[in-house]
């Protein structure tokens, strides 16, 4: 009896992520088969020659890419790395990506995603956690790189965590900029580097602080927020001088580097706890 | 026995709005003594000749400001108008704004105005409602101008109105871009026309949504938003086709022009009971 190796799909969207989980799934089970689905204009190159089957999808389309996954005899798939927002505005659906829009009430990003994994479970496939793959990648909480906090700022990154936390309860977005116990900036869909560059030039270009969180509740199926070299970069040339992530539920991609421009450009990156339930929800918060 | 004429002590800030509750009040009481205190670069020179009294001060000085409307035998204060944001974060603070400040855990700009009331109370003044003299601009709900809203534009507005509402719960600001139900711009402190800005940018130049709303729990002795042409014109340069507003607790400013501007534009806006603490009932939508 003869047992074929396991398969692996990925759907893979932007940045490095979905090369990390390709990394970290072939050295744990070499004999792994990565059958890929890419985005135009969305996944990363370098991917690419890392899978053993990969073709690219419109932003849009679900038929396809299930008949891909099947017929390549794909069970388990991970979602990893995201779709640029102004590309899910103004996506072209498919029939069946159609008629998931037309029952959905609110089309934020999280419930479009949720969508998409409701019709590959009905599909058959099971959706592993995003996180597969990546946990030395998940900072625990504690200093990271670059100074420790002042009182001040740990201040600021205590309230921007609570913050960008009710601003996920709201499906809104997962980041704020803060400066001095005030929310200057919001991230929605414009992204979070171009959240970092308003905070920044709203703080007059004093030191200010980027607080990002996983949802509230987060389905770990999900896309799962990520920082790397190019958000402390941004951080850098915008005034940020700390970053407070949430600890356990968020990706810090090439540390090595992060560590390195977080010393040069003296940026605090330290990882919080954050209590998933018990915050208070926005209507018990006094007026 | 002789009266003396009544005296109304006048805080202006940015915009058309302190001009209006002047004109209001001559109307309403023509031998009003009107004694305002301005800020450099931000009061309307407009509404200097219109006073009786002038003087500026700077953003940050509590202590004189104080003095001069004592001085001038003011009782009853108004507090009309904004102040730009940016100016409240670089404030230089007088020793007294300084004492205030120490003491508050968030300084927002609904907290900052709590705060600058709380003294004026200590202080002997009586601050009056910020609509005193305004009620003829404040939008009963219904449809105000432009085109009536399609459904898919009146479900945007409700939903617009609810994630906007929320957001003032969290303190941060009163205003969201929407688009087929995704927020895709939060107003923090960057002000509604930048706002209006980023929303149209990432909306791809598709028809969009402004919903702005009074906090929730309104104080009506702080400032209340306010929508005039400059808000219309942006939102047609941006791709802005709907308005929604909070019946009875916005200011709309040159109605005329605006009409003018809505019907040019294609921009249909109107007014939405909100309840406080509820969403807004399907019968609220206008006929």
């Amino acid at each position: 009896m003869t047992t074929d190796p396991p398969v692996l799909g990925l759907v893979a969207g932007d940045g490095l992520y979905p090369e990390y989980i390709v990394r970290g799934a072939r050295r744990r089970t070499p004999e792994l088969r990565i059958v890929a689905v890419g985005f135009k204009g969305e996944t990363n190159p370098a991917v690419i020659p890392l899978c053993d089957v990969y073709k690219e999808f419109s932003v849009g389309q679900l038929s396809k890419p299930f008949s891909f996954l099947k017929k390549n005899g794909v069970q388990n798939v991970i979602m990893a790395g995201g779709i640029n927002p102004k590309n899910i505005l103004s996506l072209r659906p498919d029939l069946r990506a159609l008629s998931v829009l037309m029952r959905m009430p609110e089309k934020n990003a999280d419930s479009l995603l949720g969508a998409v994994i409701t019709e590959a479970e009905k599909e058959g496939f099971t959706i592993l956690p995003a996180f597969t793959y990546m946990e030395e990648h998940m900072p625990q909480p504690g200093h990271i790189a670059g100074p420790r906090p002042t009182p001040e700022q740990w201040e600021d990154a205590v309230f921007g965590m609570q913050m960008a936390k009710e601003i996920t309860r709201l499906h809104i977005g997962q980041s704020v900029i803060v400066h001095h116990g005030t929310v200057v900036a919001v991230e929605a869909i414009e992204g979070t580097n171009n959240c970092i560059r308003r905070g920044g030039e709203l703080g007059n270009g004093k030191p200010a602080t980027l607080a990002k969180v996983a949802r509230l509740g987060h389905d770990m199926r999900f896309d799962i927020p990520t920082i790397g070299p190019v958000t402390i970069q941004t951080c850098a040339e915008c005034g940020i001088r700390q970053i407070a992530l949430e600890a356990g539920k968020t990706i810090l991609l090439e540390r090595d580097r992060v560590e390195q421009l977080c010393k040069k450009h003296k940026i605090s990156l330290h990882a919080l706890q954050l209590p998933e339930q018990d915050g208070p929800s926005p209507s018990d918060r006094p007026a």
